[in-house]
């Protein structure tokens, strides 16, 4: 019964995540960030290598002059902290997958505390603008930052929203072979 | 209360997940992986352009040729399925990054059932090889495939096992600047 319920609870979280971009002004606690680091600390990648680091951004300065960085990071002007990751750039591909299991982890881990995310991508001079004002070595590759808060639900109401719907299992699963829509029966 | 039992069951879930390759003969049940499959529909993307489908391999021949491909997918050959992830190969880098986020979700959701999974890596000639067998377009993206099956424990514990540490957190997080490994006090 316990094991059924932390199923139920574990895929609500995970079918339920989606980005917030809208933050109430008060700070996530210290013991909550620590969990969500420590989550993240625990993600896998391809041969465990761990291609990553983690700068923790709380000061509002910082996070405007990010959120300004070019790209499509501007939610962090107003997010509560940003959590900005510093890739070793090594190994372009795996890391860019590592980079989104990470991204993944820290989002869910955020919401089973109740705190909203959402992905910043830097983009063209952005990703040396970020280096710059964060002082991380020219060999990283910096591409992503998460702004973390508490969503403000009246200012995602307001906000015009796009279409969030997602495609049909139908039109995206295939079984034993591509573009066989239906299990065969056994 | 019921939302701290959320928060911490979850977060069990996250920090406990750890790849599995040796997995028992029996099938995951059709409602099982129809709710992995729906975890994996809901996935967040760049722009919400959902760049993927996926392919669920049961047959056991099947599973065979693709563990055979040229890569680090052997630990296919024995597990209860596959998902095999295909990409539509139009943007690289947000398509790599939206793969892993993908990856981590069906490995999680798995986790949330006690079925195990581990990822598999084609590389080389090891793509046109996979979209050869299960019959893909050739201008996708074919790199990842998921193994998964309830794990076989007996066998987990045989097997020499890699170190799993984890870097500790002082060695990958910085506070507000990189480099800086402590938060100065607001």
């Amino acid at each position: 019964m316990a094991e059924e319920c932390r199923a139920r609870e574990c895929i609500a979280l995970l079918r339920g995540l989606r980005a917030v971009r809208q933050f109430r002004p008060e700070p996530v606690p210290d013991a909550v960030v620590r969990d969500i680091l420590m989550v993240a600390r625990w993600s896998g990648s391809a041969n465990n290598r761990q291609p990553w680091e983690i700068v923790v951004v709380r000061d509002r300065q910082t996070l405007q002059a990010l959120a300004s960085a070019e790209g499509y990071a501007g939610h962090l002007a107003g997010a509560a902290l940003g959590m900005v990751l510093v890739m070793n750039g090594e190994r372009p591909e795996m890391e860019t997958f590592d980079e989104g299991r990470l991204s993944e982890r820290i989002m869910l881990a955020a919401a089973a505390y109740g705190v909203g995310s959402c992905i910043g991508w830097f983009s063209g001079a952005g990703r040396e603008q970020v280096k710059g004002i964060l002082g991380i070595p020219g060999e990283r590759l910096v591409r992503t930052a998460i702004s973390l808060g508490y969503p403000d639900e009246e200012a995602q109401r307001a906000r015009p929203r796009p279409a969030q719907a997602r495609k049909p299992l139908a039109q995206i699963v295939s079984y034993e072979r591509y573009g066989q829509r239906t299990a065969s029966s056994p």
